[in-house]
């Protein structure tokens, strides 16, 4: 069972072209499609006929057509023609999902019961449409349990392990990073900074450092998605404390949905800020942040893979874990909820 | 279970060259291969001794030899040679299955009980040896039980949504055209009329046809298998009753042979006639038959797909179905008398 | 269950270079590799703190390094730093399985019981260290359980059927030829002997025979191995009982390890004696005995696949079976030891 009475990602915008989109989350099959008015609907991928994915079949301006006997259903779900057949059984209909569209994102809403209604909008994500960053995604599947996803997160203190390449650096200045972990409802904060560091390759690559920097992590864990705030600035030149502080700002969104118990979409964007001498470095930054998240695909995989191996098998924890494991016991909270309400 | 006191399709003649060929029949694995006096033989996949499959041996006079330790078995199934050991025990020898050839096409004959005898002969496809027409066919695995494909032969309103490049045509046609369906003990005959049709690509490449058509299909359902008999006359011209009339013609056998429980074979060939002006139509018919079921293959498997991952959920019926239902019904009946058999 | 009390073949050591080396034997995923002092390292291949695969780690001075959060591990298997923590609790280690190296082979022994001692060194391979042999070798995997491969090579008989482009033959002779079984504990020795048969096409292509040859087989079964000394020397020339006879010798060591109860490692070198006239016919040995055991390879995952189709099927045994009939009630016998032990 997963936490429910939340707004999970579903897509991004830019993925609804001419076709249905098809996309198993939280064990439902779906297929996302733009109507008519240009709003996103989400309907269960099954034509209620003889049961062939509507993600086969093709889109009209009523909604989307089966592929296999025509029947035509409205972003509603309601079956609205049978081809050759005048009367359209009352039972002649797929179940419609709540979805919403925030900052170029689509969200859906499962709630913990049939008739549970959204509490609130989706998350605002404001780098998406913030004047000062310029943003790309990606969307990436996982063989492997979404949580796995979330310690992974919580705990950059890998990346000097796991990212040597681009934005690892010296791995003992991770290790050793000072962390402050604080929480607060169902949201975990973590805070790492590492003054005076060497800047990692990506750092390098995309701003025009003078030498040291001072390097911040600001990882915000929400039950379905991540803001990861990380950058730096020339060490002892602006207080890590200033919001408004200048900078190379590199600006994650990480939406974690469970396709199944066992496998994940990880759907990501990078914003980043830009210095007037490498005005164009998002690309740069996309590329190496697709580089970094594969390397984590990679070593999560390997490390569900190993867990069935090694089923039972205990876990001891370090000193890095306190953020993933406060998710874990919010997450394990809710997803009680969840089963209690079922 | 299946039905079992039936003849069902286990190849073609033209599939057994100097090899022996292996193929799973329901549920059984089979090898097959031509005798000396030309007859085919179809036995138990397993040498008796270490399991190996007869498959991989190879073909000699008098039988078929394992390629393991040299195991010689007659057709009967019968053990004729252990090399380097006089006695054969009686219990040396393989499960032989009862097989029959009648134009052109293998016949596999299972039975409700170990001792049961044939019914009569297999049936006559008269198509294959009819000097109006020249045929070719081919065999197409499915991942998808072999009922799917009886539901799709025998409702081709589908045609007009899932072949549009070769025999679609107007969907709406086909989904409207007036439809008996009959039945005559476990067959069923479905006869649909589509008159003052557009002629499809398919019908319009093969065919010099002067304009609207009046085209017919007649599905006859057998246990085991389905002819069809589709084709088309220059509208107003001749009657749809008359069995001599002339027009395009094309007749198709659909020999559906469960593998498993949840794959199948379809053995397939589409005879058809050939205008004076386009004597060679055979090979464009044929090709465009292999399009048109390779992509029934591809909705039927996503088809399949999707029912598993909805188990239980329920289907509705629409118009259409009328057919597909009655066989399903029948295939239901002789199932259970398998079952009660066995 | 598998006899446990036993020193299993784990790899060569030509295999362990700068990288650590991923391999499950017995069903416990190992990781392998050279520690600071030249020994051979083998380790559960597990981090204690998240469970990723020791394997994907880094090799240092002091042991392998985790590649997610740089713990380090000792050979002992003892954790021996955990970056950014002081504290080492005494529960972070890994087991550390029992290892040695004979003859370039290196061997793993597991024990029935977590204390018990490996019972004398690992056998002695004599053809490795002999100066009047070359040897090369491989590592082969199978999807097949480990005894089918013990009956493959305790049973010959195959030769003439499987390997006919190399070590064949004529197939009878092979099936024909006079075998002594003996056993002695836990070995079981098959002796077959062809005299003046024709030389398969190997023999002839690696040494200068005149015509016909007198040719032998010497299979010895160990539990975890066989060592088979087959040859031949020119007919009628040498006694193929004086063990110090020359001719064309081939000395093939065949280390059998379950990867798990349905897959296998075949571990396997082959020693060569040469002719003054092709004093380099090792490679040409080599290769011929790869394509062999390919061969077996082929025919062997058949066989379970097929067992698999026909569970329960029994079997009738032949004449070539006594060998590796014995050998299953000893490995029989020893599997249920380890059973009670556990």
């Amino acid at each position: 069972m997963f936490p429910l009475n939340q707004w999970y990602v579903a897509g991004f915008v830019w993925e609804l072209q001419d076709k249905p989109l098809a996309r198993t989350l939280l064990n439902r099959p779906v297929v996302m499609f733009r109507t008519e008015s240009g709003e996103v609907a989400a309907l269960e991928d099954r034509c209620c006929h003889r049961s062939v994915p509507l993600s086969c079949g093709s889109l009209e301006d009523g909604g989307i057509r089966c592929g296999y006997h025509g029947l035509l259903y409205a972003p509603s779900g309601q079956c609205i023609e049978i081809p050759g057949q005048v009367k359209i059984p009352g039972k002649a209909c797929v179940k419609a999902y709540k979805v919403a569209v925030r900052n170029e994102i689509i969200w859906l809403w499962l709630g913990e019961t049939a008739d549970s209604q959204p509490v609130g909008q989706p998350p605002e994500i404001a780098a998406h449409d913030n004047p000062r960053y310029k943003y790309k995604g990606g969307v990436f599947h996982y063989d492997a349990p979404y949580q796995l996803i979330h310690d992974n997160l919580l705990d950059l203190s890998h990346v000097g392990y796991v990212h040597t390449k681009t934005i690892g650096g010296n791995a003992k200045t991770h290790m050793e990073a000072p962390t402050n972990v604080t929480s607060d409802g169902d949201n975990v904060r973590v805070v790492r900074w590492m003054k005076a560091s060497q800047p990692p390759a990506t750092y390098s690559a995309a701003w025009p450092f003078k030498g040291k920097i001072d390097r911040w992590q600001e990882i915000d864990f929400h039950v379905t998605h991540l803001n990861i705030f990380t950058g730096a600035v020339d060490a002892d030149t602006e207080s890590l404390e200033d919001p408004n502080r200048g900078g190379f700002h590199m600006r994650g969104f990480h939406g974690i949905t469970p396709e199944t118990e066992t496998t994940s979409h990880y759907f990501w964007t990078m914003a980043s800020s830009s210095h007037p001498d490498a005005p164009d470095n998002l690309e740069l930054v996309y590329q190496q942040t697709a580089v970094t998240f594969e390397e984590d695909r990679v070593i999560i995989e390997a490390q569900y893979r190993n867990m069935c191996q090694f089923e039972n098998a205990s876990m001891i924890d370090i000193h890095v874990d306190a953020g993933a494991n406060r998710a874990r016991r919010i997450v394990a909270m809710l997803s009680q909820q969840a089963e209690q309400a079922a």
